[in-house]
């Protein structure tokens, strides 16, 4: 059985991650800020010498900075070209400076058989070298196709996912994303040539090159942190979605919000042609 | 007299600059690599790892790399914001690696009256460190406006300007540049306000941010590879412009080439309206 069910619970070794103000500009630039404010350009987020503004950094940075962290227990003998991103969350314990390091652990949180494929949930928790504060939690669910079927699953129960209301959204934003946006996005460190190389994505399967899921995620977070935060990062506290459909570059995203509470809101992201590609999105806020 | 005549002649000390193949995926994307070839994307200029291609550098990438050196003398006791750039040419003594290290050294070639204000031509010549080879040669003409009238000049003589012929082009490319443009652009080193700033850019007179003029530059470089080198950098010899007009991000790019000789081509740069930003354009090529 090529799931490693015994690797649950297993922790990584510490390892350390900085980033320089540039990191943070390019992984803004990579999600679309300044695309689509030609006044404003989300300066803030796109600049770090605008007057009045200092840098600051969109809060779904921490899917680059929080992720992995040292030696990894393994979670199964796999192929990794089947392996897709399921699902990601991420808390944010304050605002993220504009530089910094942080060490971050890793822990196996479960291994779950959901049939056609095995779900590994794993999360990454964070925190400042500099101060010793917590930074932020980065909970990362890996599909991997065709390893399911093994009866067992070890871990705490899933959480059920939000369900988009059948109303119309309290809030909605839409963005478009560009034929060559995963060449600027891939920057931020995911080099999978399955996001930018068509004759690579074409061995996959795929009639071109797919956006980095993390991209439209990314993308989405934009568009609640504008939409419920006022813009305003340190109001943005936690974000938690189901990837459920590929995106091309070039697609245009819709972000769907319904209040749900004062501080919480149901999300969804969908594309042109009404595609769900995010689904199951549960917001908390400031 | 701000202007330092005795300055010209004069020698930087020798600098080191190092680039890696990153710093060379941000240039190419910053010029506009990528954005206008849905299928192609320009891969071998933004990617590293797209099967059976090299990472290749664009040309014009010297004039991030090979401007500067080490302490410069000064050439005049100027007010920086008047300072615009005039002129700037390119010499490539061979395909540019993804990542190196060259030490560069700038000379003070002239200085000019001309009339409303003043021109200092500086030339920056890099070699290899590895190998000792010559790499690039990067003349810049800097012009600082209000400076002129002090009816002297040093230096050897300005040759004359390319004239654009009356007829039709022999080759012509356009490109779109994007609102957002600079934002991307100035990741690769000038990060002046005057190119990102709304409020910044107000003060200094124009209604919004304008593009850089390497910028123009750089997009203007692409045209020329693409149409008269075959897309292949080694064939790519030498590159001189003047700079007539602003651009605003957003504006289109017409490249309009003419032949002249074998190896040879007269360029201009015109924007959507007509307006030439690009002028005295000579190109040589293998």
């Amino acid at each position: 059985m090529p799931m490693n069910l015994d690797s649950v619970g297993k922790v990584s070794d510490p390892g350390q991650r900085s980033w320089t103000s540039k990191d943070a500009l390019i992984y803004a630039l990579g999600v679309g800020a300044g695309q689509n404010d030609p006044t404003g350009f989300e300066l803030e987020f796109t600049t770090e010498n605008s007057q009045n503004l200092e840098q600051r950094v969109l809060p779904t940075f921490p899917v680059i900075i929080g992720m992995g962290g040292g030696a990894m227990p393994s979670f199964g003998d796999i192929n990794f070209a089947m392996l897709v991103h399921g699902e990601q969350s991420i808390e944010v314990f304050g605002e993220i400076p504009p530089e910094g390091t942080v060490e971050s652990v890793t822990k196996i949180v479960g291994i779950y058989d959901k049939g056609s494929g095995a779900l590994a949930v794993m999360e990454t928790e964070s925190k400042y070298v500099d101060s010793g504060k917590p930074a932020f939690k980065v909970k990362m669910g890996a599909f991997i196709r065709g390893e399911g079927g093994f009866g067992d699953s070890r871990g705490p129960e899933l959480p059920a996912r939000a369900k988009a209301p059948e109303t119309a959204p309290d809030e909605e934003i839409t963005y478009l994303t560009r034929p060559d946006q995963a060449l600027l996005y891939r920057l931020s460190g995911d080099r999978n040539p399955l996001h930018s190389d068509p004759s690579f994505a074409e061995l996959a399967g795929f009639p071109r090159p797919i956006l980095h899921g993390l991209c439209t995620y990314g993308v989405t977070g934009r568009a609640l942190l504008h939409a419920l935060c006022g813009s305003d990062p340190s109001k943005f506290k936690g974000m938690d979605a189901r990837f459920s459909k590929p995106v091309m570059p070039g697609d245009t995203l819709t972000v769907r919000m319904w209040r749900d509470g004062k501080n919480s809101a149901i999300f969804q992201t969908v594309t042109q042609d009404g595609t769900v590609v995010i689904d199951g999105g549960k917001f908390t806020h400031a």
